[in-house]
């Protein structure tokens, strides 16, 4: 079984990152449709008689966004890859570098590649979406299509070192990646101490096991919820059978999350779940689509589907979550097609005022 | 003639702000739409056998934009309101405050209001975006509608201040306002040093003239250049004029930036553009929905009309602005409703990629 990754690990990735990685704002959301736009922790007037030491602990409301759809390339993918590819050594990474990815990170494998002037290449699934693939494209990479489960996708990746002696940069299962994905749980950490619940998209796991690291070390007594859609549930299985479950790519490929479709989860990710997670929650497609308009009509953030699970679990499904007093939901990219996003906007709240009462930290 | 705002008024406000205002972050954005998503700086392979402290230097694009779309009110104004109204004192603040506003500044002067336990009322024009409105409603504030026009608008906060023993909060034309906003020049030259063009909507004059004076003081070899609307280019032509001139409300409310339609700057404004303000370009309405859609796609922002502007400038205009190697553009906000920014979202680019071939700093 192998070991964790490690706080030192992640502290490491953090510094090959300054500069390369954005550091993203935690931005206030209103947790509720009903919800007033103050501060909900804060009363009206409940600083009339304060100093400002006291405003500016109580200025913010509980629910904070990290927003990672800010980054350079759109998603905090940039940060694994970047991370990984520049801890190669120099001979290997020469050679150049390979990636499969349903977009996101096969976008941040170009840009990291670009970088460090290493030819990239991509191995994308036949539905990924466009605006992702030709990002990756425009910054040089080669792509390269394949059918869209995790077995074709490997299968391509392992054809391709072999031929041409290129080092993969696997999306998630990897422990230089997941400490560079672990560097957002370091900065909720330094800009939000007391943090207690830190809400985190699931796809493959390599994100929530960062960031679950990094709390675990930095704010023990926070808790790390994953979430993923009910259309792609496998790591929530995963976590209640104690060991790693598939969904096969037929079922999960349905959810509009389209970032989030792996069949499971990698096998070191699924060591931080069992370790460090303390729970998984789902949501629907048309919990993901309303937290998609409440982000941008609210925070003015742009949220791809798999990136606004998050905040839906918080907005939707906060009985679900441990209670909290300070809760921060990871905005994980923002790479959706405009028109999908224009549609987004088009259309009134379809989840009813009712389920969404029960806001975060009730 | 009145001083200019000084570099110690606007750090007291940094200090009165600190956990008030968020610290927003400068995200990159590629320059034109025929660019790659690659930095533009960096030429692919420079860094493969530099230091990571090089790419700390390189890794950014030239255009970085300042989000302050992301502050808790969607705007910059946030800044100002709370400044001013925090600097007051407690036995004039106690009996509330007055202002008026096309629909930030009243949103802006109704959440500060609430944090400081204060009365608020906002006056705002008949043709006020309705989601301003709204946001200012929920907040608590007391809604008295005018005429759009500066004059009317400037009647009836007298007549309420008057009446009521109101404190007026004047949305530009105010020191305090001015100094608040001056923060995000201040922020502005601490995390972008070797910034060398800032660029600034202009409305009333209220955030270019902060910014101004804080660029100034700070990095004395940058220029500040503002941007309106041409449709309303009142600030160019004081500029050029060397004093106030004033666009009648019914031809400058016909540009889409809401935000921007005061009918002239104010009088310490004008002191500011005189001294301080390198330069005024104009934009086109298409070119402010051309740079909305960008910002949306590219940088997963979501910009007003009004907000829009600097980075419109940016993309379209670059060849009347001022060589640069390290631009910023201020996005001064985000409230817009969200059935208009769905449909700039459906269209594609409606400008050139001609136009836009000279993007910033040739």
């Amino acid at each position: 079984m192998p070991d964790l990754v490690s706080i030192d690990e992640i502290r490491a990735a953090a510094v090959r990152l300054d500069g390369i990685a954005l550091r993203t704002p935690l931005v206030p959301l209103r947790t509720s449709p009903d919800a007033t736009f103050a501060p909900d922790s804060l009363a009206p007037g409940s600083l009339a008689t304060g100093s400002l030491a006291a405003a500016t602990r109580t200025a913010w409301p509980r629910l904070l966004v990290k927003a990672e759809s800010l980054q350079p390339t759109g998603a905090f993918k940039v940060r694994g890859a970047y991370n990984a590819i520049s801890a190669l050594p120099a001979e290997l990474r020469g050679r150049g570098v390979v990636a499969h990815s349903s977009g996101n990170h096969a976008r941040a494998v170009a840009y990291a590649a670009a970088l460090l002037g290493v030819p990239a290449t991509v191995v994308v699934p036949t539905n990924a979406p466009r605006v992702k693939v030709a990002a990756a494209r425009s910054l040089g990479a080669q792509i390269v299509t394949c059918e869209p489960s995790l077995a074709a996708r490997v299968a391509t990746v392992d054809e391709l070192a072999a031929r041409h002696g290129y080092a993969p940069i696997p999306p998630f299962d990897h422990r230089d990646v997941i400490a560079g994905q672990g560097t957002v749980g370091l900065e909720i950490a330094a800009d939000c101490p007391d943090v207690d619940l830190v809400v985190c998209p699931v796809g493959g796991g390599g994100l929530v096991s960062g960031v679950a690291a990094a709390i675990a070390a930095t704010c023990p007594g926070a808790r790390v919820v994953g979430v993923e859609p009910e259309l792609a549930a496998d790591a929530r299985d995963s976590l209640r059978h104690g060991h790693r479950v598939a969904w096969p790519a037929t079922d999960a490929q349905r959810t509009i999350a389209d970032a989030l479709r792996a069949d499971q989860v990698g096998e070191l990710p699924m060591q931080h779940l069992l370790g460090q997670v303390h729970d998984i929650v789902m949501v629907t497609e048309e919990e993901i689509l309303a937290a998609m308009r409440l982000l941008a009509t609210d925070a003015r953030l742009v949220a791809e589907p798999g990136g606004a699970v998050a905040v839906a679990a918080c907005l939707f499904r906060a009985r679900e979550l441990p209670a909290a007093s300070r809760c921060v939901a990871i905005l994980s990219g923002g790479n959706v097609d405009p028109e999908l996003l224009a549609s987004v906007l088009g259309q009134e709240d379809r989840v009813g005022a009712g389920q969404a009462a029960g806001a975060v930290a009730p």
